[in-house]
């Protein structure tokens, strides 16, 4: 008889987002004239930038005529992405990235939960509080997280590095525990925080004391504005042998719906003997086959001077939302975090309210959806994710309706 | 200090493809006014039709524009292809498929590897020998495999089946013996054998009695000519309750460079109380994040009027070679297999020859560069594999070529 993976009958059922769309739908239901604006949702809206749309027409037609058509590419990724990723996103911050260390791949959600397969289920994953859900999941689904506490919300294998207000939403280095794989996301989701040199410089020195590995998610790294904050973990020296990076093109260039991501393994980075690098090859090689050439000509294009243009003044666009949410909110006497460097405002709410309360209230009383903090960890409650993902226009009225209600 | 998965330190390495690489750069500095033929690649050769390029043209250009703009589709698909699939590869043929039994994904190699994720490790893996390497090294990477012979070329936890001439190339159910996970893969890579409805019975009706799971890859189903041979695992009574099935848009429609593929997951399997739709949805919704808006439109296509008939074009081109090459070199007296219902062709070697002695002969003589049987497994030494993916002028050359040295 076929045995199941157990671990998967473990997990808790994915309650934020179908909670919230229970909680709109009857809300809407029983208001059909209510206009809500959404500014919960993690997703981009506008659209892929003309030179994007222009390479992706060119790749398409390449793939009509017998003589430019591409059939399997390299399961990493075409040299002509990889170079220009170790150009643009590492050379040009003055880190040197080899092509044969980045991998590019269908998204840095895959990449998150897969990088899993070349570790054994033994480690202790350290992941931070709040957090991005699918750090979690799958290495519950791996079997690394032990077991699920209903109560308390948590794991009993994973270890929980509360950000709060008081460290600045950035977690601090475990004393006196061993933790092995650590999950650190800068600029982060859902908090909006970003972490300096020394705070990173932190965990790269733990990481390459006790010989864990730093799984660094640099998904938000676009919307950085502050020249002190760092782009890569690897601007730390000591990173190459400590580090694995997630990059993404899905927030910085609107490819959500299009699919291209990368993750950067150092060749220095060694465990047990082996080279994380050959590990990871070995892994893409086997069980994945690449991205579209289309998209990957299409990721490509961003690194062109009109695209980098483009793409800038989309992220631009975002940022002016950022702005806009959180210096209304200040001005209506909340206290507001990220959204500087982040596409995220994290929200305390007044009062000490829930973050399931003030959920109800803000698509009630304003009409605008949000994220409870709640739902990304314990250490959540209390708080709200607004996202700068939106229209401008319902952005700022959604900031209007909820100063009037405040 | 982190522990790595110590199962990707027993993979051999990649040992056949780079051989072949070896070998024929090594000719070929040594000779090169020699022209080589490739029979050898698994790859497809001609554009995508038409109607996929209209349809991928038209999907990059409401990528550019606000209103039309997509992000994150949903991660098994989109429901336009999902129920095109239902309709046209099962209802059609008289098979009842609904759309949320389909998972649309980036290719069935993936799916095969990432299907592990749902079942224990403590499963007994079948696979056919030959074998298509992936089924073999996910799951060794899994830690289902044991510990690997060098001298024999196997896996001490796995279970053969070997897939000879005296069968038909067609495995037999085990006797005497529990296996768990069965794959099956027809019509068959490398030897283009294809089962018919009893023998698939066969292993439905084992399945189904000893609470095994049937992993069907169809990948070659546009392939098949033959009236009697089932297109699709679930044409075999009895199979929704015991057989998951991996199909392909990268030999159907040339998708190889353009990655879709999905996977169908019956509601009715269930295993240790748990139904494996709902663990393979939590698996793709947290590990994946799907298929580009322009590539699942483009494989839409292919169900068009338009596209059907252009894809039947391109496969019958193919179908044409596989034709050439079974019928020239059973003309030159040779022993073949395949070729009717698969692009792969599965060449006796003559007079016993090792499979790798007659690569070696057909590179030298005959400049035609194939795979060695034995590459894909021990019951796979004194066969070649010969492919009918490259151009029809130059397959009819390879051909008269190898027929002039025999």
């Amino acid at each position: 008889m076929v045995q199941i993976n157990e671990n998967y009958l473990k997990l808790p059922g994915s309650y934020l987002f179908s909670e919230i769309a229970r909680r709109v739908a009857a809300y809407s239901e029983a208001n059909p004239q209510a206009k809500l604006i959404k500014l919960g949702i993690g997703d981009v809206t506008r659209p892929l930038c003309p030179a994007v749309i222009e390479a992706m027409h060119a790749a398409v037609d390449e793939m009509g005529v017998q003589e430019t058509f591409r059939g399997y590419g390299p399961e990493q990724g075409y040299d002509f992405l990889r170079d220009a990723i170790a150009k643009h996103d590492y050379a040009a911050r003055g880190v040197q990235m080899a092509a044969d260390e980045i991998f590019v791949s269908d998204g840095a959600k895959s990449d998150c939960g897969n990088i899993g397969d070349i570790f054994g289920t033994d480690n202790v994953v350290a992941v931070c509080d709040p957090v991005y859900p699918v750090y979690v999941d799958t290495n519950a689904m791996a079997g690394r997280a032990g077991e699920y506490d209903e109560k308390t919300g948590k794991w009993s294998r994973l270890h929980y590095m509360p950000c709060t207000a008081e460290n600045g939403f950035s977690p601090v280095v475990p004393e006196g525990k061993q933790v092995d794989l650590i999950y650190l996301c800068f600029p982060n989701n859902p908090t909006g925080a970003t972490a300096n040199k020394a705070q990173l410089q932190a965990w790269v020195d733990y990481a390459n004391t006790v010989g864990a590995v730093i799984l660094f998610d640099g998904a938000y790294e676009a919307f950085i504005t502050e020249p002190d904050v760092p782009h890569s973990i690897f601007e730390i020296p000591g990173a190459r042998t400590c580090a694995i990076e997630f990059r993404s093109f899905s927030k910085t260039a609107g490819f959500t719906g299009n699919r291209c991501a990368y993750t950067v393994v150092p060749h220095e980075l060694e465990r047990g003997g082996a080279s994380l690098n050959r590990l990871w090859n070995r892994r893409q090689t086997t069980k994945f086959n690449g991205v579209p050439y289309v998209v990957q000509r299409g990721a490509a294009a961003i690194y062109t001077d009109a695209g980098k243009k483009q793409v800038q003044e989309t992220i631009s666009y975002y940022q002016k939302n950022a702005a806009v949410i959180r210096e209304g909110l200040q001005t209506a006497g909340l206290t507001v975090y990220g959204g500087v460097n982040a596409p995220y405002i994290w929200l305390k709410t007044p009062d000490g309210c829930p973050s399931w309360d003030f959920f109800d209230r803000l698509l009630q009383e304003a009409n605008v959806v949000t994220t409870p903090g709640a739902g990304f960890g314990p250490s959540g409650e209390g708080y709200i994710r607004l996202t700068a993902f939106g229209g401008a226009a319902a952005t700022a009225e959604a900031v209007e309706r909820v100063k009037a209600i405040l």
